[in-house]
């Protein structure tokens, strides 16, 4: 994500790589609702829409007071409302390919087969590049990466994690200057290891296998997600993938604490034994298996992320926990989605290097939350269900939980505290826009564009391209009264000395370079002329200074795709007096402001950390 | 069209091109719904949709009482229940490039720079290849081909619309012996005139310009659909474009009888200016116009499209007509749709060629239609409007017959007549399947699926593949009389004698493989368990005979997508006998059938034209 960010901003970037290839097969698989947001933003949400297996149905299969296994209850996968997307499967693979092919779009690509071999930060504040990191290019080599079912795996020893690397041969060294390092780099962090930091936190002692192939069973429900807890055998969850093939983690067993799994007993076949225990009398065959692995449940965290926020930490780097929740590659594309738009601004000259502190501040508390709830689901997906009235796991409270924590599950959940990019909540700013959390991602509303007539979804437009969005709720602009109120603000928006736009938007910019105004009307389309807007609404554009038509909407119902209820989703009064509603380019909510002083307070806001 | 089916079933072929390099500006843009279901069938329908402009809107401008120019109403463009998409715009070089990647997915490519010499067809029934086409591979040149606007156009005389090739060099020669030869090679159809074939019709004596730019205007309606009738300098017609491009359709004027237009005489800023004088007192500033065109209104069909079953004309090959319709790129692509699953399976030796003749029966048929609904539109759009009391024609008018003809216009109102592949209706059938018209394409419901409840469109799963579809509509199956009725017809279809899938499948072949039984419960998902559905409903395939879960479907509400209509949909009843429905590879349907007499009649039909 962070790459991605740079490509689209426009800065000098590195990706380095030790590995010759990408991987094909296997490892993360889950993609959650606010991921596929994110993808949005960058272009590529429908790729992955139309690869990928939509999750529709989850179905809770338990023993019954005999023994038996049954299906005990179905829910859908996806809550209603909780995002415009869904919840869906695709291998880590393709995620990787829409990355990649997002960044080379503007010519950023990752250059493979170079190993970091050291990394050396300056004191001196003044240097433009600090940094100095040495890498080896190898040799590539042939071996296919993940050929072994244990490649990567976390029971593997670091010595035979990196052997595959370490035998390599060195082509050539260079030195690389740089102002900013982020490490990328899994959950034995190279990185982590250079600042000295660590992962602190336990392991449950538990192992699962993971197994990617395509089952012939008579189990009726092998295309939904299925969670399996069999009376005595341990417990068992169907993913359903593209391709027909499902992705199977299966219960292994458990190990005394201290005790290390000894990579060199483990095998497909066990795993496949296992889930056919657990399983039974439903029967499992598996005449192509495509992926294996095996791996050790344990919950760790690096609470230090940044050095001199000049070097970072992303992803797996930082935080590490067992897969089941489908939250390990979201959580860790949604830290460079955070981290990325921040540094290409510093590097760009435009914002105080003081507002990386909101990487750490933000990411960390978000990754100990995401801890805690993964130690809870492993917890009761490990354990043993109560039968009847026995001891275990209650399934009706195990159920419950899993659809209480959906809306984490699916990435919507998350808000950040208040800091230097985001603003205190206040009454006055709830009563405003209700349904509008300062902190949390701005939700989608379908409306429809003023000059089109197109149905959108208005956080459609909140495009990752760093710029920040004002979107003005307009209110009945039919109404005489609030159209001078809207114009008023447009005024003083472009025109007043301490307005933003007019402050930190370049002379020879587009009006909507630096903050994108975005218009919603609670009034009909046509309540006003298109032409009859304030130029700051429609801004006129490029060379030839050509008029803008994506940047009004009205809060109607379309032709034919529904519409007309986004207000009273925001928690906007239809007929009030209006607010604006600030959103990073995260797509973040930084502020909640009313028409009166909205200007001042932007004003300050962006005092806070722009450099002008 | 014609190369995707070849491409996809697997028919070895050659596609000659004569131009160097394929139009990457203007021509045709518009692509109807029904077009963007046969994408679909082809998986290219989202990359359309993701690049296209949707319309939305039609705004009617005309003269008020005084003269001037008013927005008199608004429609839709697409009417609600037309089809699962909607009408859009998108340059013929991308439909192009969708055309020819969807070939490249099965190897066959393009062979540009070869022009056709002499065509000679033996009369020796028994010969395998009785065709001969000598064809000059020409030395590439490195002119643009749309460079000039005019390039194309129906008001170049032919020596000079040619001489572009004429002057070529010829780099060698060859002789290629085929089964069959198929001319898309546009109005003035060489293929045409080796068969001494000729278009017969007028020329309506009216030539308009069409120009694509980014306008600069203050029409408060630049981004909708505009119909707009000047009370005296003529009508424009606006079609908004993708990347904020506006295709406009400009009365120009009239011409005598046998008057020649001279096209050294028409120039894009001609065309600006009479555009300038009908949108009076809008304005119009075209500071990019990416390309512009001059044609002569007039609707020609040729009604011999098919010489001995061997060598056939499509698309303007046989019908030409005015643009404004939107119906020319989408008529011709479905001439070659509906031709090529018949030629694929003659190739093939799977039916007899009689089934060829029904190609001119439908296609020739549909064309005269066209044309008759083209000189309706045409006279209507040249017209000038009556103001208040006066001559001309009426507004009102215009705009009732423009919705009346929306249907038709979309491409979905098409029926083709009784055949050897269209069975006559009868009032027996229509009861079974009230909505459901013999010879019209099948109309998609949203429909839910039995293994993974993922909301489907159900007509999603007619994949052009070569496949015919039985669609049977089991009924209630939670009610053991009808499961057992529905058991009966699939155990009938599998095993009886007389059943063209025990009759015609290849022994060796999956269960699915020639007709493809899709089944729809009116009974909601989990009536039946999955793994008690026949094996007809869920045949077992490939190597390792894994089961299919794609085949059985729902009727009823899913999670999050609506559904629970289709029944009502198609006029089946959801408590009632069942019925199935019998769908050709092109999405036409071939017979309505009930459960009773079912096997016999498909025996019959099939029987008619099969080869066994």
């Amino acid at each position: 994500m962070s790459p991605c960010w740079m490509a689209r901003i426009g800065v000098k970037t590195r990706i380095i790589e030790q590995r010759d290839r990408k991987i094909t097969r296997g490892h993360a698989d889950g993609v959650q609702c606010r991921t596929i947001e994110v993808f949005q933003s960058f272009g590529f949400a429908e790729r992955f829409r139309k690869e990928a297996n939509e999750l529709s149905e989850v179905v809770f299969y338990n023993p019954d007071k005999d023994g038996k296994l049954v299906a005990t209850s179905r829910i859908p996968d996806t809550e209603p409302n909780t995002s415009r997307f869904r919840h869906g499967v695709l291998n880590q693979g393709r995620i990787e390919d829409f990355l990649i092919d997002c960044m080379k779009e503007h010519s950023l690509t990752v250059e493979r087969s170079i190993s970091a071999v050291s990394l050396e930060c300056r004191e001196d504040p003044s240097e433009a590049h600090p940094i100095t990191v040495k890498v080896d290019h190898l040799v590539p080599s042939d071996e296919a990466v993940d050929a072994n079912g244990l490649y990567r795996s976390n029971i593997l020893p670091d010595e035979l994690f990196n052997s595959s690397i370490s035998q390599r041969q060195v082509a050539k060294t260079e030195e690389i200057k740089t102002k900013y390092v982020v490490g990328c780099d899994g959950a034995r962090s190279w990185t982590r290891k250079q600042l000295g930091f660590s992962l602190e936190g336990d392991s449950a002692n538990i192992y699962w296998g993971v197994m990617d192939a395509r089952p012939i069973t008579d189990l009726p429900d092998i295309r939904v997600k299925v969670v399996l807890h069999s009376a005595d055998s341990g417990s068992l969850l169907v993913v359903p993938r593209e391709r027909n093939i499902v992705r199977f983690y299966i219960q292994l067993g458990t190990l005394q604490p201290g005790e290390k799994l000894d990579p060199s007993t483990q095998s497909v076949d066990k795993i496949i034994e296992s889930a056919r225990k657990i399983m039974a009398p439903y029967t499992l065959e598996c005449p192509e298996v495509e992926w294996w692995s095996v791996y050790e449940i344990g919950q760790r965290l690096c609470k230090n992320v940044s050095f001199k926020n000049r070097i970072f930490l992303a992803g797996d780097a930082f935080h590490t926990h067992s897969p089941k929740g489908g939250q390990g590659m979201n959580f860790s594309m949604m830290d460079s989605y955070n981290l990325g738009w921040k540094l290409a601004a510093c590097v760009k000259g435009t914002v105080a290097p003081t507002i990386l502190d909101t990487y750490g501040g933000e990411r960390v508390e978000v990754a100990r939350q995401l801890l805690e709830f993964d130690r809870t689901i492993a917890n009761l997906f490990s354990g043993k269900p109560s039968v009847a009235k026995s001891e275990g796991v209650s399934m009706a409270e195990f159920q419950a939980l899993w659809v209480q924590m959906g809306k984490w599950t699916s990435g919507t959940a998350i808000q950040y505290e208040p800091s230097l990019i985001v603003a205190e909540s206040s009454p006055a700013k709830t009563k405003l826009a209700k349904n509008v959390l300062i902190g949390s991602h701005f939700e989608s509303q379908m409306v429809v564009c003023y000059a089109d007539a197109h149905a959108v979804q208005l956080a459609d437009r909140l495009v990752a391209d760093g710029r920040w969005r004002l979107i003005v709720f307009a209110g009945n602009i039919g109404h005489a009264n609030q159209l001078q109120r809207f114009r008023d603000l447009c005024s003083r928006l472009m025109n007043a000395d301490e307005s933003p736009i007019k402050k930190y938007t370049p002379s020879t910019a587009d009006l909507n370079s630096f903050i994108e105004v975005l218009t919603l009307t609670s009034s009909r389309r046509h309540a006003l002329s298109y032409s009859a807007f304030p130029e700051l609404a429609r801004p006129f554009v490029g060379n030839f200074r050509y008029p803008t038509y994506d940047q009004i909407f009205s809060d109607e119902v379309s032709y034919l795709d529904g519409g007309g209820e986004a207000y009273t989703g925001y928690g906007v009064d239809p007929d009030g007096p209006g607010c604006a509603v600030l959103v990073r380019p995260d797509q973040h909510i930084a502020d909640v402001l009313g028409f009166d002083d909205c200007v001042e307070q932007l004003g300050r806001f962006f005092g806070g950390f722009m450099i002008h």
